[in-house]
């Protein structure tokens, strides 16, 4: 089994995580979760997106946050954004990092930009240019690679199609998401694959929900398939718009469990991503899809007899 | 990617899901339950054990149980035991079929059976005499293969000293157990490997809990090691007596998502097997861990848009 010594985690609980949650977390809350995690190591972080306070009011006071984000060596902070607009408020609040984001699916891009993917990798052109002029470090997540709630199944000569606009714009650092939770660790080591050979100059990172239980199922294809990077979400929040009540993100102590598990290093201190979840679930009150956070680790089971 | 293009499901629910519930069925639901596993094409179902009452009252009447069980083409039935008179009353309840098991670490073993594991193994040799002078079908379930919550990790060597002990007394299938959610992906794949290699004569099947959300992805392993034998139960009944709220067994559901979306064949109808979860969930009272009870197949989300 082709497995990596070491992993890289992108924290995107601030964003993917909370964007949908009915409690409105304060910004003192929101800077206290980043705080926890940085000191936990997951020192890459998605603060927040730069989108329209009406579509997500949730993430409307991203721009504050980011004066209040810990300032320590290593640590790498992003926000999401569709376009240049995006980009600036992400700048003027002092990110040296954004995330631009496009659906590799025609049905789920129209939906969520009014453009189709062509259309929308066009208008990149302003934003990318603008980011290299401004020393802005611009990575791409190309939602949807996996399957669509509006189109299905997304053929990977659609995702390849998107890929390379995005390649031939410049950008070299790019994810893979299963937004809609619909894909399976077959597809993903095969995707993984073909994309790497078709672009063997992007850095890849994976992005998954657990919705259908396959999260961590998923991670070990893409582990297999040469990734090593991948998005999760503190106390495994998330959710899937398109099935309410399902799980979320993977749950970021659960992927760091297994790592720790098989050996595979991930720089994060699990103990302090547990207290990490724990918090969270005492400021949504509640609990979401973490299983870590229920069963414990497996030498915490030990000890108690 | 080394996968199977066809798998066994061993459907526990009866047994390992319904044994720590605290609503307890009626002879009518389990057998209801058992008649709808039939009909979705779970024809391999662990009907319930044959203990002490008292140590586990739920499955005092499997005895009864077993006249009730539907007579269809291809379907096997059997009972989980212990000893010889749990074999006996399988034989007397008219099952042709009994999974004899026993602890690969000494701490379980000697606390679920008061026995070392190399003395249980000795007491099977009159189970195993009498289950072929009067034809009963035996396998053999090996539980904390993967770790002990009162020894912790078991070493490979352990449990290659049990599974020789049985394989000594004629044992040719065997069921590897994470009873205790502690598994990995690599040491599942490790371990099958492994065991293959020292018993090429014994056909296997893996029994794992999704307590740390690593169910479908310890899965995934040992089928790429070639197993092709599982065991699941409905709607993820199961749970973890060591985690109070923790996951139970992998949902049969999720198990077979997980193979239709990856073209695995299991002979299971997905939309039955979803009803029949939705049924366990009505008479327990109550969900459990299953994923796609929750999110739907990945074909219902794409019709409802």
């Amino acid at each position: 089994m082709n497995l990596p010594k070491k992993i890289t985690i992108w924290e995107v609980g601030p964003r993917d995580g909370l964007q949908n949650e009915k409690v409105h977390l304060t910004l003192e809350q929101k800077a206290e979760l980043i705080q926890l995690s940085v000191d936990a190591g997951l020192k890459n972080v998605e603060v927040g997106s730069f989108v329209s306070p009406k579509a997500i009011p949730t993430m409307a006071d991203t721009d504050q946050l980011c004066a209040l984000l810990p300032q320590v060596e290593g640590a790498k902070y992003r926000g999401l954004i569709f376009n240049l607009k995006g980009l600036q408020r992400g700048e003027k609040a002092g990110l040296k990092a954004c995330e631009l984001t496009i659906s590799a699916s025609r049905g789920h891009c129209l939906a969520n930009m009014n453009k189709t993917p062509e259309d929308a990798v066009q208008s990149f052109k302003e934003v990318i240019e603008y980011a290299n002029a401004n020393n802005i470090y611009l990575n791409g997540a190309v939602a949807t690679v996996f399957g669509c709630s509006i189109d299905g199944k997304v053929p990977f000569e659609q995702v390849a199609s998107v890929l390379k606009a995005l390649h031939t714009l410049g950008m070299r650092d790019l994810t893979l998401a299963d937004t809609t939770g619909m894909a399976n660790p077959k597809q993903v080591y095969e995707y993984s694959c073909r994309v790497q050979e078709l672009f063997p100059d992007i850095k890849w990172t994976l992005h998954f929900h657990n919705t259908r239980g396959l999260g961590l199922a998923n991670v070990l294809a893409g582990m297999q398939a040469g990734i090593t990077s991948f998005d999760t979400a503190y106390a495994g929040l998330g959710g899937c718009p398109f099935a309410p009540g399902a799980s979320g993100n993977i749950a970021t102590e659960d992927l760091v469990n297994m790592c720790n598990e098989m050996g595979i290093e991930t720089g994060v201190d699990l103990d302090k991503c547990i207290k990490l979840g724990y918090r969270v679930e005492e400021i949504i009150g509640g609990t979401r899809s973490s299983s870590i956070l229920r069963a414990g680790k497996c030498s915490d089971i030990v000890k108690k007899h």
